[in-house]
């Protein structure tokens, strides 16, 4: 079978790969979608994820989709041929963070396609692939594949949302626009956010703010921009510069909550440490996620107008091409490739 | 009568001041003791604080206690002669934050010695002082007034351990062994902290830490320190300094709550941003307090020990040998100054 | 006749334009070749470079050769039909900073293709330019004009190495092999260097690194790859992120000079500051170029080989293509659009 | 006899030490003053200075004068009873950076006082110390032993506008205006500077470096003070905060010259990086010195208003007082400890 292989910053292959056997416990996926991450694109731009590194070839992916295939010794789950979307973690259920319900968060947990540890976990871009049973997630009554393949994204942003607390009602500021940052929009509009304020420097981008609802755009290199909050009561860091920090940490209100979801650069940032002090700011990191997953994929079955966001399938043998156009932000939000074509 | 006034950087007079007449609303104190603070030292040392400058010569002093005078018109309370701490701040009660229950960063407070607003408000460090009739409080039985001077300081200390949710049962990291973080220590204590580690660069510092209820003090520049714990479940950041912030983001456990409480250095400081995201940590601003100053007085009430942190008492006259006392870190932590003496 | 726009952030067009005419003093080029330079990119990316951005469309471009047309009224040059490269600056020449003889950092100048001013310095990503006569150099001996519109960016690495002071018989360390820390170690080979180590997260880039001299390759993100030097004489940074900085700031030997070219992040940087004072480094901007040009058009007409760091020669009627190739760094060092094509 | 030891962070002592005896090559100097040095103040506050750390008790003090009590073995020098002040540096001569000239920043140098080795290298703040015969310096005709104190700090001074190179007729910036601050600008108007400004957050301070020969003094927290300068050609970086470098940065010309002498707080500082770059200015370290010693002793000849920095002469049995002291900014210059009285 066809996978998609990073072999080394820059060293993307599609290779022919040894078809897997589900293992005990297991399930065994006929992938269809794979939607490619910010960090499937590190690991290719630069060979690794913040402070993880690429050690060995690893098969990139952890935004699946696809339908059941067979179930290995002592499995059982959906039936074979029902479509399914893929939960990526597999937490240990046994380090403080997961008895304390912060799952999320486990300092042992095998996430798909991550080099986090070594050996490194295999990704699911590959036409099959085997993952403990109870991760399938049958997709809810009308929500199609491709649409599914958001799941992953759209539980990273609602878990970012929750991490604000309640935002129903409120001003929402989301700096950055990309595939995450839109998804946040989308997270909190279906929190119950009031008005929800997107920057991003990429007037496409932004658009895409819009088909997932934002409801003011505002060009974050123009001061003079009219759509510009004096204040808003949360705002959620999803472009992973310290400017955008910044942004956030100026314009939410004294007490309020500013969530840093996007990843900034290796080492120490700057930031304004004492606007944190003197308005007592809570500075939230946001990782993942558990079992918004689920959420996700109801609220995706509810509104389809969040396929919009998927701007282009990409067949896997192209995989050479649709890992450039992913990183285009001036084109591309949310790329897919297509494993079944 | 004598009053501590600052009339520019390094410019510390004790002048003599009319004495005050309380206004309508208004209660009359005797100035018995004024501790000396960190923010009355940066006045003195650079001319402001954070990003407020001196802009005309003020009464420095806000931790202040003595005895009841007389009232202005309409104004009633504790009987002349009854021996009271003075809460500092006059929130203006219709601003967001006040309507918020966030009076501790309301933006449009009065706050005594301080610059924040022009004219600045004139702060406590005179023989007779007249402020807002509400804003005293009478001393719980057993206090006596030289103890109560930590009241504010105090204050906010438990404001910051109240700002990192709940701490019983918890390990308890707090970085700087100033007054402040002395009084961090007892107030997590106070609040069943099961274990609090103290660093700081200062053995002296450490050793009032110890008087204040510390289990463990860690020499902050010492990375053999065999007292270092691997990972805390709350740090608050009583340095203000960018190590310290960094040693509480590195020690935190995930998931877990950091307090940004000591105020750092103008401008932007660098923080290890990724460590926030990664492992969801909390970086939580705390600023002054609001209703903790009369918890604060029932504890003073409670634990005579605190006395130990006074570190010198004197007399006004001599204001100029008690600054530079109070910034000697090597030998002091809390000075009072003496206005009855 | 065709030109390559930029109408926003992400908006890159090729729009009919009107044919220039040559003024006073001008020279009219029918442009062949022109290198997309990462400024280009970043006005496409983002709507800006460094603190400047787009207010109106610009035609983008300042690597262009062509040859030479016509002239306007007074102006004289090479024959038309002689094949040309283009000095991109026109300093104002009464500023302190020209009068001193640093032309390259004229507080007046314009710069082909550059929003620095508004209205904006028209670009030469067109098929016919006018300039000053002046600007026009006619290609030495044997040089082919496509390998000629290197001259620019080789320009700018000449500086560089310039700004370093004599890096003959030294070793040279190189943060950054893309298109313009690949020149430099070309033109530091160029300036005797012993040895020049080249770092970068990518192989590919590296292997271009190789075409230019480079002697030693290291893995940027691998801290126990065997080509680390444990100390060079010179570092030149032209990675434009923090972690390179902090590179060089710890490779160079005591007393050694760091060239920082690469722009860094907008705002403020972390930076080794200590590092600089304790071992007495000298960190030297380098920006842009003077007489270097000259120097550039002989380096390449006697190094042929120099023509491997052209990736890529795309017609301008797929400028949308070009762009983001340019951009790929697993793929590309430098792409020029072929305007006669 | 007595010294002044440090033990630890805040642990300063006057202890009874044995007297020393000359080693071969050595004097003996019955040392008369001691100045108190920012990084004695660092020992004495923390424990340390930038990332060096008392290991083990150490006699503070390398800005020592007395008088020649005797030799040892094969060493001679000016007769016993001649007033001389001590170079407090043994460079090894044989590193790469001694071989190079660059003696101050070499790698394995001995210098008195200082925990940059372990053993530490014991000071000079003592009744009497022996030393390398060739490191003594006869004063000049006509300098008392006193102002003759000031001679290892004006060196640092000397050795930091000597970094700026050449300042005649030139504008010069200091930023900060301690002890260190205001022999720079001694340093700089002896080099020739037509004018040299000096920013400093306190008065009293700026009234010193008026005493230096300052031309104009600026408050640096009050960006309205009338004497900001819009550009200079020089700025020496002397406070050790990040705010002091941003300052230098913003107004130093295009192509100036920027010399970091004040230590930053460990670990990274924020710095407006692009401004380096795009102004093309050269940011360069300065340490400690070399032969500027002997033209220190020649200008403090020539300049007796210099002694006007020296704030205080403690004898040593108080050497408790005199620390607090000298960390007065708001009081004090330079402090010399007395061993004679």
């Amino acid at each position: 079978m066809l996978g998609c292989v990073i072999h080394g910053a820059g060293d993307l292959r599609v290779d022919e790969l040894p078809t897997p056997e589900p293992g005990p416990g297991q399930a065994l996926v006929a992938v269809r979608y794979g939607g490619v991450c910010g960090s499937d694109l590190h690991y290719w731009q630069r060979g690794g994820v913040g402070d993880f590194r690429l050690r060995e070839p690893m098969v990139l992916g952890h935004e699946v989709v696809g339908t059941v295939l067979a179930y290995g010794p002592g499995a059982s789950g959906p039936a074979p041929g029902t479509p399914v979307a893929v939960h990526p973690a597999t937490p240990c259920g046994a380090c403080p963070e997961c008895r304390d319900g912060r799952r999320n968060v486990c300092r042992d947990t095998r996430y798909l396609g991550s080099a986090a540890r070594t050996p490194h976990v295999q990704g699911g871009f590959a036409a099959e692939l085997a993952v403990p049973a109870d991760q399938l997630r049958p997709l809810p009554q009308g929500l199609p594949l491709e649409r599914a393949a958001l799941a992953e994204p759209l539980s990273v942003a609602l878990h970012a949302v929750r991490r604000a607390g309640s935002v129903a009602g409120r001003h929402v500021l989301v700096t950055g626009a990309g595939p995450i940052g839109c998804l946040v929009v989308a997270a909190a509009k279906a929190a119950g956010a009031a008005r929800v304020t997107v920057t991003d420097l990429l007037p496409k981008a932004l658009e895409y703010a819009r088909v997932a609802g934002a409801d003011l755009l505002v060009r974050a290199d123009d001061p003079d921009d009219a759509g510009w909050p004096d204040e808003v009561d949360v705002a959620i860091e999803a472009s992973g510069v310290a400017a955008g920090l910044d942004t956030c940490l100026h314009r939410v209100r004294r007490g309020g909550v500013v969530v840093q979801l996007g990843m900034l650069p290796p080492g120490q940032s700057p930031f304004a440490g004492n606007l944190v002090v003197s308005r007592e700011i809570e500075l939230r990191g946001a990782f993942r996620f558990d079992t918004e997953f689920d959420e996700a994929l109801e609220l995706l079955a509810r509104e389809p107008s969040l396929a919009g966001l998927i701007s282009a399938v990409v067949p896997v043998a192209e995989a050479a091409r649709a890992f450039p156009l992913a990183a285009d932000r001036a084109a591309s939000c949310k790329v897919l490739l297509d494993f079944g074509a």
